[in-house]
């Protein structure tokens, strides 16, 4: 059996445009936990990203780059 | 029902190009609104990047990214 | 009326490369407006973005990745 | 004989949109190890930036953009 | 007359990948200029960015992103 | 005679991906040399890079994207 831990229902394939947002969230937040496994450690992390206007913008610009693959997959729902 | 809070009309098609442009500001700034939801939080960091050289230009990266992403989706208004 | 902010003439078609390159320093800049809209404090920021070597690169980064949109929507003026 | 040590099994094809993940991280690591081949100092530098919240985005960044080439190779596994 | 300032013979197309390449740094450095015009002031901050690691690094992302397109304007020279 | 200082062999076709992945590296590289001519400084600034996480992983970002020109000028060798 093949546990997925990087891409919810190995798919890149969404029914909205919406929902392609949220897998690019989940995508960027996976790769975060796959190199930093310690969920309590992630969390005092998080605290910090949240409140550092430049991690912030960060955060948007990997987010952005990941929903681009995702809305290409999908044909961008046209 | 399906509540919409990434992507405004849950859609990435627009009548004009200035339309897609003001589309990839709100795309990039609800992705730092759904990492820190507090508004009086964000409303802080905004008073720090709005004055900083170089978060203004990493915003800048950002929002091309993103309307990269939605100028391919409409055909670049052609 | 629709007012245009955020791109001249609402269209990324361009005669030429050089009208092209000049469109995607602009929509940089026009990012840059947007999000701080304080002329005098714009011209504060101005002086120490041109001044500053790791800033320069970042606005050719980004001013790279406007073009790559615009240059695509012009066939790359082929 | 052609020893691979930047690409497993010298494919970006995948039979999966996981295993493309999984490949796009590997892709980044063996970046590092190629610039870096120290195994005990990378080991090192593994410490510092798993607990960075600046470099862990940043590592998404890197990996969002190996996937992309790998899902544009996979047609996104459609 | 029109005066080019930003791309040398108005045109993203070379014969050959070296020549594309060449075109990736000048279109970079010419997005510096446009933003420093100052000769004597560049020179200054050239010697800071060939001596400083991580900015040499961002060079190099900065024209691989000019490079992308001007290498996708020539067909990849197949 | 066309003297090559940027991309080895002047193409950006290769056989393998492995290749591929090793032309990245080297157009990166030589960027970098373009910029920094001098062989003691750069071999300095290689100490710098190769021992900060950081700089480890934009040289990251830099390659992956040489690499998704190098890949799409091959059609992925699909």
């Amino acid at each position: 059996m093949d546990t997925i831990h990087l891409i919810p229902n190995n798919s890149l394939l969404t029914a909205t445009p919406e929902e392609g947002r949220q897998l690019a969230i989940k995508l960027a937040r996976l790769i975060i936990k796959a190199t930093q496994p310690d969920e309590s450690k992630r969390q005092q992390l998080r605290e910090i990203y949240a409140n550092d206007a430049m991690m912030l913008i960060a955060i948007g610009q990997t987010v952005a780059t990941e929903f681009a693959t995702i809305a290409a997959a999908n044909h961008y729902w046209r």
